[in-house]
């Protein structure tokens, strides 16, 4: 029996990289990258090529927004906003936030997936263990499911799925391990495309969630 | 007092244009309009020039999406599913239907919004008259505006308005004329660029439109 057919949001860093994992073990893969004019946009690209590469996965999807760069508003997109320093007990919404970004990026794979009949997308969200990024929390996923429904045409059967959302980046961790997953191919600094900086929200929660499972985590750092 | 600022989605359609026209009566509006590969692209674009010049508005947004037309899955996007003739009595979803597309542009609203400090988004969405897109109904836009409210920085105030929503074609060429909304610098023809082919879908329910409200369409027809 042929599996269904899933839509996997793969941007390249570690928590996309295990929802992969998940998601591959369960379905007929499709990955999707979006190239959003972020810093560190080539080595993301690297990043998901060779965790497509190897997951065997042949429907891949690139594609290239313009419209948040444009916008700016974030470190991420914005050169004048530099990315800060870890502040990992910080409270409110941080500087690298994207403005509504996740709705862009589901956008795309919910076009996809009804294109090519998939009946769910994986997204690797994560609101325990996090920056605060209101786009990461599950009551945003659950409205997301009822644009769905409401969205697409009659008969669609097709819904997010954040297996990681509610998970500590160490237990995102040690299910990546137990599954095999590719970490070392991973890519999650903010600021570099050489070697990851160490310093920045996203270095910062990956290093504290190896830290915290025990495990060296198998990127270089600067 | 300075007036509330609001993002215009303007396609450069008979319906956007009048949604232009209801909102810049109430809000400092912002235009912003999305290539997103479909046949007419260009000529949309000219017509969003020519009613954010005749609205004298500055402050303009011009994005370029290249997942729809990657995507596919839609005669506006791909050149290899013809549009067909219009049928308006027909049920269903038309292949004029472009999965999701709605969502792709109310996310660069959205997001644009959140950095210029808009409390409103106006489209020019239609429901009671239209070709039957599961993205133009009401239900889609209390969901959306759902999303809104929890994938937002917090304390963020935004919501999507559709003023047409519930219009038939007659009723909005009427409130357009009432409005003095530039009717003849706008784009409707789904298949041409140079004179509106008066035979697909978009053609047939604008035509229909101006007939029923008794009055010429100031454009030109093939």
């Amino acid at each position: 029996m042929s599996r269904a057919r899933a839509v996997v949001l793969v941007s390249g860093g570690m928590d996309s990289c295990v929802t992969a994992a998940v998601a591959t073990r369960q379905h007929d893969a499709a990955f999707l990258h979006v190239s959003y004019g972020q810093r560190t946009e080539g080595r993301e690209l690297q990043a998901f090529t060779s965790i497509a590469d190897h997951y065997r996965v042949e429907k891949r999807l690139v594609v290239r927004l313009d419209a948040l760069a444009r916008i700016g508003g974030s470190a991420l997109t914005d050169a004048a906003i530099p990315v800060p320093d870890a502040d990992l007990g910080r409270q409110g919404v941080p500087v690298s936030y994207v403005p509504f970004r996740n709705t862009h990026l589901l956008a795309a794979a919910v076009s996809w997936a009804e294109v090519i009949a998939a009946e769910a997308i994986y997204i690797g969200a994560v609101e325990e263990d996090s920056s605060g990024y209101p786009d990461c929390r599950s009551v945003y996923y659950e409205a997301f499911n009822r644009l769905i429904e409401v969205g697409t045409r009659p008969g669609t059967r097709l819904e997010v799925r954040t297996p990681l959302i509610a998970m500590r980046k160490s237990a995102i961790v040690i299910l990546g391990l137990d599954l095999a997953a590719p970490l070392h191919l991973t890519w999650s600094c903010y600021r570099s495309e050489t070697l990851a900086c160490g310093a920045c929200d996203s270095c910062a929660l990956r290093l504290r969630g190896f830290a915290e499972a025990g495990t060296a985590d198998p990127i270089q750092y600067a």
